[in-house]
Formats: C-alpha cells, sequence, structure tokens
C-alpha cells in the first residue's frame, strides 16, 4: 500500500485526496459496519497509505463523524419539512422520516448509523452533535415557543427509538405494519409536540 | 478454576449452581457490559469450571437471555402500572418507566441491555422476545381495541428511544430536562396511544 506508484513528493491536491478517503471510509461504514471498519481497512478501500488517512482525520471516530457530516439526510429533510410552517408539520416530518429509512440507499447507512452510536461512546458523541447542531436547532427554530428544543429533543427521541424498533430490531407487529398505519399514529403525536400543549400531569 | 477445591462427583445441587452462574453472570453484564463478558469472565466469577457454564447454558447469547428474564423490572412496571386501568395509564407508565431508568440499580442494568441489543443480533433478538411476551403483550391486553398491539409496541418503541436519547446518549438538553417536564411532556402521548384516537393523516 506505502508503493502505491505515485511519485515520491507528487501527488493529487489534498482536496481531491481527501475526497478518495472519504468516498471509502463512507462505503466501508455501510458495508461492514463501524465496529468492523478499521483505518487500515479504509486506506486500503481508497488506495492510499495509511499514515495519509491518519494524516488527514487522526482516528477512526474522527472520521466518522466527518463522514456523518457528509451524508446530508436528516438536515436536509428538516429544511424541507420546516419549509411548509408548523400546520402539518407532524406528519410531514414522520412521512418523510420513515421514508428516509425505507429508501434502499439511505436506510441502510442509518442502520449504520444507530449501531455504531451504541456501540462506541465517541462515535455517539459524533452523532448526537450532529443532531443537535443540524436536526434539533433547525426543528427548534421552526417549532418556536417555551422548551421548544426539549420538545425538539423529545420528537428525535421517539422516532428514534420508532425506527429502532421498526427497522433495526425489528419487533412485531411494529417492523410489519403498514406505514400508512404508522404515520396515522405517530403523526399526531409529533404535532401535539410542535404545538406544544404540555398537559398537567 | 478447574481445581476449586470441590470434592469430584459430588457438587452443590444443580439448581443452586445453575442460581450462582446467573448471579454472576447478572454482574460481569452489568460492570463490563455485552461484548466485554465472556463465558471464560463468568466463571471465573462463579468460581466453576468453564465447561459447566456451556452444559447449564449452552452460549453467552442464551445466557443473556435467562438473565434478561430473572431481572422482571420491565414486566413488574407494566403489571403495577396496568392495575389502575386505562385512566392516566399514560402518566403511570411514563412515570414510573423514567424512576427505573433514575434507579441506581435497576438503571446502568438497563443502559447494559439496550447497548447489548443493539452490539449483537442475538442480544437483540433475546430482548426483542422478552419485550414481546413480558411487556407488549400484556400492555395491549391493558390497552383493548383496535390495533393493541402495534400501540403498545410504539410505546415501547418512543419511551426506548427517549431513554436512549436521555441516559445513553446524553442528548442536551433532554438529558438534563427536569423528570417532571419530560413527564409532562410524554404522558399525554402516551395516553393517546393508550385510547387508541389515530388521526387521519
Amino acid at each position: 500500500m506505502a508503493a502505491s506508484g505515485r511519485t515520491p513528493g507528487r501527488r493529487p491536491g489534498a482536496a481531491r485526496t481527501r475526497e478518495t478517503i472519504l468516498d471509502a471510509a463512507r462505503r466501508c461504514f455501510a458495508e461492514d459496519g463501524y465496529a468492523g471498519t478499521s483505518i487500515r481497512r479504509i486506506a486500503r478501500d481508497a488506495d492510499v497509505d495509511h499514515a495519509l488517512v491518519l494524516h488527514f482525520f487522526g482516528t477512526k471516530d474522527a472520521l466518522f463523524g466527518v463522514v456523518l457530516r457528509s451524508v446530508p439526510l436528516l438536515s436536509g429533510l428538516v429544511r424541507e419539512v420546516g419549509e411548509g410552517g408548523p400546520d402539518g408539520l407532524g406528519e410531514r416530518f414522520v412521512r418523510g422520516y420513515l421514508g428516509l429509512w425505507e429508501d434502499p440507499d439511505a436506510g441502510p447507512w442509518l442502520r449504520v448509523v444507530v449501531r455504531a452510536a451504541s456501540a462506541s461512546p465517541n462515535a455517539a458523541a459524533a452523532l448526537t452533535s450532529l443532531i443537535a447542531d443540524e436536526v434539533m436547532a433547525v426543528l427548534a427554530r421552526r417549532i418556536g415557543g417555551d422548551d421548544a428544543e426539549l420538545r425538539a429533543n423529545l420528537i428525535g427521541a421517539q422516532l428514534l427509538g420508532v425506527a429502532t424498533a421498526r427497522y433495526v430490531l425489528r419487533t412485531e407487529p411494529l417492523a410489519s405494519a403498514a406505514h400508512e398505519d404508522v404515520v396515522a399514529h405517530l403523526a399526531p403525536l409529533v404535532q401535539h409536540l410542535v404545538t406544544g400543549e404540555a398537559a398537567a400531569p
């Protein structure tokens, strides 16, 4: 791998090399999961030296964090869904979110992310920081009102739980329930958190 | 470990030995997590031969399943909460459930269970079968009506998501939110699923 055929001292632009490594990392994490992927494996896949991956990204955890941020699944959804204002946001969000999990490209990647966050505290830190910045902060601004950040957090947490049960753990009957039945049950709950009517306990 | 000082051919009753191994397994899983615990480590902790653990339980996954069922946290909560009937079930359940996660004995064990289920497909199967039999089936009977099992599943999935975000990933501001604020937001949602008013999407 060190003998990659390149002339010493001349290599493609750093930006291009970095992008090649990122592509390889995305592929390796998606195919073999977080635990099954090493810096060495990513270097082999990208056809670069192991030390070059370390030079650009430092650690596997740091690289995972950069990969996470380069896949703009949830932030894109939040922006798109939020454009219509708070009315019906619950249904639009639930429908778009379940759609992402059921998408043949996005679904497997989301499963990798959830499994990685559970298996490694560092991956969990990378994921929660991403969710806080790109999902919850945006959602909280759309929601507005008292406790907006807490309510945005609760929406995220509940939908993460539903996706984990339905798509990762495959709990029945939730795993086999029709998309529209799940939307019908969840949309009013998310909408309730959006409008912020917290009933007195 | 093989030389445990016991007279060959005479050992304490099988039931007692089995219980000793289960105690050790519970301790090891709670202290070192699922991945960090081996059959060998449990055998050492129980002061029995490695082969004896295999004889009683077969595999680490099987042993984990038995340990799960021997810790009647959630099933106890479901029975207790269900006794009061459907009215106010949402609030009682949320309050009891958050209380378990905040309990100094139960909380660390629940974190082990969630992490184990994410890291191992076999542990996930053991957990989902436990939840289906001892939590969801009981809850569905209490709830009654159309889609009772699906609604019970959704309650479980949402509360699992909230606990994962609040106690495992420690997402802010949810991780630091006051117990009563979380109850106030979640109780009406769970109650909504209990009474089963699915709004048309």
